[in-house]
Parts: structure tokens; sequence; C-alpha cells
């Protein structure tokens, strides 16, 4: 693994197992275009909060979105978070407690979150957030009204101040410690679609979509 | 679903779709227990950060571990912290973009984090950790040294002040648009276990645990 760029910022630079990150826009966008499920870290009087969220990329920026009335998207806009992208590819079995690990690819980003105020704007994202992971649903839905739109705030963040730290492979045990006969391993875990679950109330006749069938992230 | 227990404070009380959440102690159990997967929010310098690692619960205590030196564990000790378990189950696809939704099972815990200082509860509760998830394997392993546990930090939180947030089924729809030939319904996502992948290190004729060949969370 090659680390051509370096941290961004001091609180992007990894302090635990350093040669694990990667600071490349390339690298922090393959994370998150690899699921939209995410987590953003945000704060209120001095207090952490963790909520999860689907985000999606466009370019060099990130978005995300919720009720107007939500507490993170509001505690939020304007406000400094930080937004992660976790993947858990396998746990990782060692010869001892100590090197147990995890495999998995993590995308951390840190930032001022900015409303996206300009209709015309949000609409645009919307509609790429809806075609990012299903091609053509957006246009064979019933059109969001004015005051849904008013309803849903959306969320921005320049991509500008990041790191990935990615695990794989095999345990990496003491080296004494292979000469016991222990199993090690990976147990590899990945996100499964199952077949869809069609609505009960589909008209009779309406056909399920390729973006429905075809359905994969990234 | 009921709501027998209220909320234990305000910042746990759910602003957004309240009918989904759940405050007793069964509910949150069952979300922390069906995954160990997590991210912990913490505070440094007054900005938000959101770590992935791994969860374990103890009675009404959640516990996890880290490296000394990790920078989210020092700046958890002794402050205020949000772990958040969120197990993501279907994409839920509506007639309008409005209704689209996750299922999900989420669980939010707020408190003060207290580092695990005695050795031996240490000891305990990282035996309890890898017991839970791979029952046997403590007593098969290269025992902990005296370094290792040392160079480990364990970090607890009663479970005090949580929210549990539950969506399943299919697409809240408006009423009028029940009537379009739009295909809705529910893309189901699980978590899957692939075949382990032993370590090429292995001793010859070490054979497979139960607990990797049956290995499942919860």
């Amino acid at each position: 693994m090659t680390q051509n760029t370096p941290a961004p910022t001091d609180r992007t630079r990894l302090r635990r197992m350093h040669e694990r990150g990667q600071y490349d826009a390339d690298s922090i966008h393959s994370i998150l275009d690899a699921t939209p499920i995410c987590t953003v870290a945000y704060v209120i009087d001095g207090k952490p909060y963790a909520t999860p969220t689907i985000q999606w990329r466009e370019g060099n920026h990130v978005y995300w979105h919720g009720s107007s009335a939500s507490r993170m998207l509001k505690a939020s806009a304007g406000h400094e978070v930080c937004l992660n992208v976790t993947l858990t590819d396998g746990f990782v079995m060692a010869r001892s407690a100590m090197h147990h690990s995890v495999n998995y690819r993590s995308a951390m980003l840190f930032g001022t979150a900015h409303k996206v105020e300009d209709p015309d704007e949000k609409a645009a994202r919307l509609k790429a957030f809806v075609e990012g992971l299903f091609p053509g649903r957006w246009d064979m839905l019933r059109p969001p009204t004015t005051q849904e739109m008013k309803a849903t705030t959306v969320l921005g963040m320049e991509i500008d101040e990041a790191a990935a730290k990615v695990r794989t492979g095999p345990p990496g045990d003491d080296e004494a410690d292979y000469a016991l006969p222990i199993w090690a391993g990976v147990l590899p875990i990945r996100s499964e679609f199952l077949p869809p679950d069609p609505d009960p109330r589909n008209l009779a006749g309406v056909k399920m979509p390729d973006h429905i069938r075809n359905f994969q992230f990234g």
C-alpha cells in the first residue's frame, strides 16, 4: 500500500496503525461509493451524538439528508461534523487474543456541513441520490411536492479533510505463536441482498424494475 | 409496538418518528446483542469524532476496547460519549421519493465512559468479549502477557440512558399514491458470513473449531 498523499490536517493523521492509512481522493471516494450507510457525529451543548444515516457522493462533495425537523440536521448545518463510513469485511482470528482484529474499510471525513438552500440545487442533489442507487427510479416516481421539498433538508460537505483506513488479509501474529496448534484465519462478512419483497398493495401487473432486480452497491 | 417505558432523559427522547422508539432494556439489549459492530462518538477540543469499533454487553453495561494509545479511548475515558449500534435491514422503496426509507434497528446510548482499571476485572471483561462471540476460544489461545494487558484499554458504560429506534415493514405511502402503477416494496439486506479463510500458516492437522464453523451473531 502506497502513501503518496500526506494527511491533510492533524486530526486526520492516523495515530494507530498509520501504515493502514490513505489520504488520497480515490481511496476516500471508493469507500464512500461502496455503501451509502454512514454515521454522522455532531455536538449539542458540548456533548457528542452519533446518528446513522445515508450518504451519497457527487464529485468531491458528500451529501446527506432528512427531515427539516431533524435534530441531527439542525445541529449539523453550519457546524463541525465527522462523517464515517465503515464496511466490515471480516473477523481476523489470531493465535493470541491481542492480535485478533477486524478487516474493514473506513473513511473518516471532517468539516463544516452546509445546507443546500437553493431549491433547484436541492432537487438536483436529491435526484442524484436516488438515481445513484436506483438508476431510472426518479422519473418513475410521483414527483415531489413543494411542501415535501420544504420538509426535506439536504446537507453537504466538501471532502477536503479525510482519511481512509483499511485492513485486509490474515492475522499478524507474534512470530513465535505461529508454532502453536491454534486455528487462525479470517471469517469473511459481507452485506447480502435478499430477493425483493413487493408491497402487498402493488397494483396488478406492475413489473419489478431492473434497478430493483439488479440492485447492488457501488 | 408498545411504549411502556418512557424516555429516560431529554436527549434520548425521539424527536422524529417517535412511534418507532423503545426505551426498555430488552429492546436496547437485543440490538446490542445482534451485532458487535458499533460507532462511538466523542468530543476533542469541542469537535465531534465518530470511530467504528466493537462492543459487547454484560448485563446492563456495554464495553469496548482498543490500544491504550488510541486517541478515541483516551478522549472517551471519563468523558461523555454516544455509542450507536445500527443494523440496516432493508431499503424501503415507495411511490414517492419522500416516502423512501430504510428498515433498521438502532440503539443510541449516552453516558460517561469509565476505564476498567482493575487488572483482574479487565481480564474478565476481555475474556467475556471473546467468549461471547467465540465460545471456547479464550482457553485455546496463547494467554495474554502482562505487557499486552497493559497495552489494552477497556472502557465501559452503564446502559442507563438509551433509546432504540426500529423500522420494519413495507413503505407507508400517501393514500392517493397507492393508485399509481409504481413498483414499491422492500429490498432486504443482511450480513452474511462466507466460508472461513484459514491462515496459510496454520499448522498441518489443526482443526477448525466449532466457534468458527458455526459462527453467527447474537
